[in-house]
């Protein structure tokens, strides 16, 4: 039996198939004719559009318009001056091999992105890194496609790409393992978005398992058990059932009201980053969206979003929602979320820095353009807004006194603006929690951001290896300052959500019903069982 | 009027002397002559050791052994192989001229003092421009000394070195002006040990001031008067005045115990780094120290300190302190202050990162060196110990743990250890204010850490330019988590102190004797207008 990192829930019994991992040799050697390999390069290129143009066709296929728009993307980078420059500058000025070219510029370019703890911008690591294996695949001249034949197939490899798991065939792939990665890597989401099993991180799988070796696939403890015996199959058979059973279930809950036993209704929304996330919100249920990410409009381009381009996206998911909350999160970029076309100081301690409402409030024309959005899109469903990293009760106010403004200027330029839209903040900030009885005559609600909260309460960055032992949800300070932000809210009639990770957590979700939070926002996936839990509180 | 930052208490009215500042030009020349290129530097460190004997032998006359200790430093780093080395290296490898080579080694070596928050690792930092400074002076052939004869002279230099303020003859020196620095640059910390007035970060001063020019300094407001008129001049006279008698009032309070008006007697004590540091405490009539940083015994050497040595330390400031209080901090190294010999993680946030205590649980062989000279030293005076960043339960357990563990050992080798040591923890993770009742069961005392507190809370580096601006000590939730922090003490029956900076700040004084706090523990400098202040209280 070998032990992972389970990355999505569920079980398979199915037949392995091994993805070939081919390691490119690349070498410091030196080129003389800068011409002929940036030639190569060009080729290089070339194929690797023609061969994501049947990638692209063949997702459009098997996984819809949405995954297929992924690969618009990776062609897009082949375009792209900035990127396949920057390798040509390196043949061109240091007269490296395009290979080596290719790895170095696609490499610093990935670590920005993966040291960073947003699920979408790892997502932009794994397509950099995917492309740049693509053309780097070329130009060494090997075939990294693979097809798989047999149904209930396991796919096994060193990891998955973006272009990889849009290939699998849902009706043949059952599960899939992969030597590297974690509970946020590429694969461990696309397997949650397929919703079949994985298990990830588990080091030499691939090593380890033969062409057709019968493997059983424990997605909920991470385990694989390899050419399994007659009586493990027969339990997992069983468990397999009883698993479907329950999802079953769960599925019937999409159109229940959550509600305590003692009859205390419960909000459960989803989380979103792109617009049309919100299809899945409304798919499980959702009773609103309790959080909308508003990073992913800044990101992947070369200049900021218009105002026109912000409206419309607000607009399409308020619409969709068709009257249910939608609170919508300004900017929260900085920290370990950058933009290309966005100067940012270079700080010794970014979480402790320049980010969020902080750098709104400095830079106050790029904010005005996304709050005037916001309040024209207010008249076409029912919008919530809120404020990240508020530390003081003057961060909220200079952000109001700017919705004024904009407000007075969209009246006079003939827009119409609604009356009714709440103005929250994120309780992310120790100082926020403490304060939470005083801020709370000010504010219309808050959202707890508990990811946020614990790494600061604890003075702990979860992303560092050394100490995130210590990022504990359930640090008896923690709970006592999520009750204090609850409490705080209450005493002046406001209503408290959260919309942290440990908002989806089914183990923190009793301590969170008790302590009185009103509402519960998570990722689409989690809804259903958060409602079933909930349903069976006191 | 010149407005800068007032860096030194004072006035001072007297003429000026400006310290030319030579520019050094270094060139990218690339040297061919290599055996040359290092002889070339070699000569320029032997000359370099020449003058720093000679004006260590001044600073030996002129301001006693500690200050003269320095140089022992300076002429340390002329032989240090690593040091040296590494220019000699730059010059070998990469062909550099002698003077590029002491220019990019000694830039890297104080850039990675110069972030640093800690005076004691700023001073480091400026040791070493020093040194730099006077090794390029020597390969450029430039003289850089100074020699004052007039007395009632205001120094004025768009830096000071800690050779330069050494060199500083306080008879005829009553006050300098800098262009550059903040109040924690070297100048500003030297000005306040000559008890001179001082305003750092004119920006241009040496460029508004002709030599021999009349000027007051105002080292409270941060102003300086040029050519001043009579009038300005007589009410100078009055404000220097009044100044002089108030610090002769504030002398009479050093044998004063600091009480309130209505009895509540409160502790105040002196931070200290190096056990030297102690007499100058003493002079200012602490009732103890508050706050031993340990880390000054790991620095400025190339291993770790032995035992024995820790041992002779710590029984130095306890003998010395004569039976008053002694809370020693454990090593909190990590975050914004490395030692060279321990090697670190890369963290993208140190601040939340592997650091204190954490780095103390992980590394328990060097953690118990540090416990068993604690404890041997135990016996010589009134030791209290203190873990820093405790931010559960568990840290300050297993600590304990390790204490029991060495005291058992100790005791088997024949030592004594004293059975009346208090243990107690750093407050200054906001997780640990928040559990203060709790955590108040099980330690003997705490003592807030009100700089970190401050940061964690409001999550705000001040080292960050972009939001210093945040970092507010009388924030209200900084306020609320130190009154809980004290009741928590108090519900318990156990006494709480503070270290932080704020302890010594007049206008919070008032707020935290109302609070209750029992210690206040802050720089030698200012006890005396602090027990001044306490006196005062209701």
């Amino acid at each position: 039996m070998k032990i992972g990192i389970p990355a999505s829930r569920g079980y398979a019994i199915g037949q392995a198939f091994i993805k070939k991992h081919v390691e490119l040799n690349i070498t410091e050697e030196k080129v003389q004719d800068v011409a002929k390999e940036k030639d190569l390069l060009r080729k290089a290129c070339e194929k690797s559009k023609v061969q994501l143009e049947k990638i692209k066709k063949k997702a459009l296929d098997s996984m819809g318009e949405e995954k297929a728009m992924v690969f618009d993307a990776h062609l897009m980078l082949f375009d792209d001056p900035e990127f396949i420059g920057a390798i040509e500058g390196e043949i061109e000025n240091n007269g490296l091999n395009a290979l080596k070219a290719a790895s170095d510029v696609s490499s610093s370019y990935v670590a920005i992105f993966e040291s960073m703890e947003d699920e979408y911008m790892r997502e932009r690591a794994a397509d950099i890194k995917d492309v740049a294996k693509r053309l780097m695949n070329n130009l060494a001249g090997i075939e990294d496609s693979f097809d798989i034949e047999e149904t209930n197939t396991i796919v096994i490899a060193h990891d998955l790409t973006p272009s990889d798991t849009a290939q699998l065939d849902k009706e043949k792939v059952i599960a899939f393992l992969t030597n590297i990665g974690g509970r946020t890597s590429h694969s461990a989401i696309m397997a949650r978005t397929l919703e079949i099993p994985a298990v990830v991180g588990l080091h030499d799988i691939t090593e380890s398992v033969q062409n057709g070796d019968i493997l059983i696939v424990d997605g909920i403890e991470g385990r694989v058990i390899i050419d399994p015996d007659h009586e493990t199959v027969t339990k997992y058979v069983a468990l397999q059932e009883a698993y479907n059973q329950e999802k079953e279930e769960l599925k019937k809950l999409v159109d229940v009201k959550a509600k305590t036993k003692s009859g205390k209704r419960i909000e459960v929304a989803g989380n979103i980053g792109k617009p049309e996330d919100v299809h899945k919100v409304l798919e499980n249920g959702a009773d609103g969206i309790g959080l909308f990410r508003t990073e992913f409009l800044y990101m992947d381009r070369d200049d900021m979003p218009t105002e026109e381009e912000q409206f419309g996206s607000y607009k399409y998911v308020l619409e969709k929602m068709e009257g249910k909350p939608v609170v919508i999160r300004t900017l929260d970029i900085g920290g370990d979320k950058q933009l290309p076309y966005l100067a940012m100081p270079n700080e010794m301690n970014p979480f402790l820095g320049y980010r969020a409402i902080r750098l709104c409030l400095d830079r106050t024309d790029l904010f005005k353009i996304q709050l005037r959005a916001l309040l024209r899109a207010s008249v076409y469903g029912n919008l919530k807004v809120m404020f990240p990293m508020v530390s003081s009760l003057s961060e909220f106010q200079k952000s109001k006194e700017l919705v004024e403004e904009c407000t007075v200027e969209l009246k006079a330029e003939g827009h119409d603006v609604s009356e009714s839209i709440e103005w929250g903040i994120m309780v992310e900030i120790p100082a926020a929690a403490v304060m939470a009885d005083e801020l709370a005559k000010h504010v219309d609600f808050f959202s707890i951001g508990t990811n946020d909260l614990i790494q600061y309460t604890l003075a702990a960055d979860r992303m560092s290896e050394k100490v995130s032992y210590l990022y504990d949800p359930m640090h008896p300070a923690v709970l006592r300052l999520i009750k204090m932000t609850i409490d705080g809210a209450h005493s002046q009639g406001k209503w408290c959500g959260m919309c942290g990770e440990m908002a989806g957590d089914e183990t923190a979700i009793p301590t969170l019903v008790e302590y009185g939070l009103d509402e519960f926002s998570m990722s689409a996936s989690s809804i259903l069982r958060a409602k079933q839990v909930i349903l069976e509180q006191e």
